[in-house]
């Protein structure tokens, strides 16, 4: 069965480093369930690239479908970047919880397309393990502005 | 004591055939924590009855309270399909959390009473169990525009 | 190593006393993990100080960021409050998560600074422990028109 390392490299994608959190929080908290797995809470991504932020404004008036769901895929590069960092990513056993916010204009109501292009994601990399249950809402305002912010829960076996 | 069956049937409720999701996600996941129990994160369930969309607009100017609230109702009532389908009703222990989003026209700061609606069909059908920690904020839009999604985490007892 | 009463006398803070739910749901719900650990899922906790709101209002327009910054904090002190009466600061190890959702006017993008007043407070009572992952959004509308909302995932150890 191929690993995420395997799939990332098909899929051509190489895994950015992961950011730091833009404020007094850390990007990932662990916590042990008993049977050698633990919780992975990671805290709220967003299409950061490199130390900047990309995609800034409202969907669809500032930033279009096509580029909101290209920020939902960096927002889940750098979910899979934290949880690389914090545990590995071939120790991921679920994705227990998404929760997309997508920065919306009036009366957009196309949240689940922009998110999918995050779950599609992390079904790619991680396979099965990958699949998660979600929600998906549309916000007012996000911070420095950007068109989408996604939050995690993982499941991971510990050494 | 009686059971979720012996409540529903009590109040008169057929539960819904749990929906599909809209999107690349599954409805529900489970993560073991130990001791023979379970969490179940529950997605974002939205007011969708036999496969359609009810309850559209923003709450008060286009859904007025009491539309919310059975919006908010027909979300619960999606959330114990869900674990009824996943789990079964009936190895319910606790409900830890609910997540309420109601899409808010300016100005709107019942969420509580809205979301109210779900949380008493929770304990309703659940009893001592049904009882939860919740958040409830106003959105500005939500998916295919309806007025109210709420997301759960449910504690279970496994076979 | 001081315990977070040590902390909260040295701050010069004197935890108020844990508010009652604005509606149907209970503060806090306790969840063992194994390992004589539990989750505890803190309900949304907004400024509220002896039973009345405080801090009304969209940030920055009605509530400027230093006011929202106070708002988050008396947020934090609730959610303290609720683990202490459930559990007990000295139980504390980790807080797992913060969802904060700031009521934002149109353009408004410094929900981490806002809620970092939280987040710092968490750490100043807890030490070590109290550093957690976090979302921070902006949001239309929120109960009773308050201009900050706060909730938490943390994880105790059990008597």
């Amino acid at each position: 069965m191929p690993t995420p390392a395997d799939r990332l490299k098909e899929l051509g994608i190489e895994l950015p480093v992961a950011p730091q959190p833009m404020a007094s929080y850390v990007p990932t908290r662990t916590v042990p369930i008993g049977g050698g797995r633990a919780l992975v809470f990671v805290a709220g991504q967003v299409p950061v690239v490199d130390g900047q932020v990309r995609h800034v404004g409202r969907v669809p008036d500032d930033v279009d479908l096509e580029e909101a769901r290209e920020a939902a895929r960096i927002c889940a590069l750098n979910i899979l970047a934290q949880v690389e960092a914090t545990a590995g990513l071939e120790r991921v056993e679920q994705v227990a919880s998404v929760s997309g916010f997508v920065r919306s204009a009036s009366g957009f109501s196309e949240q689940p397309q922009v998110i999918n292009a995050a779950s599609d994601l992390l079904v790619e990399v991680l396979g099965e393990a990958g699949r998660h249950s979600r929600a998906a809402v549309g916000v007012a305002e996000l911070p420095r502005g950007v068109s989408v912010e996604i939050a995690a829960v993982f499941v991971v076996s510990q050494a």
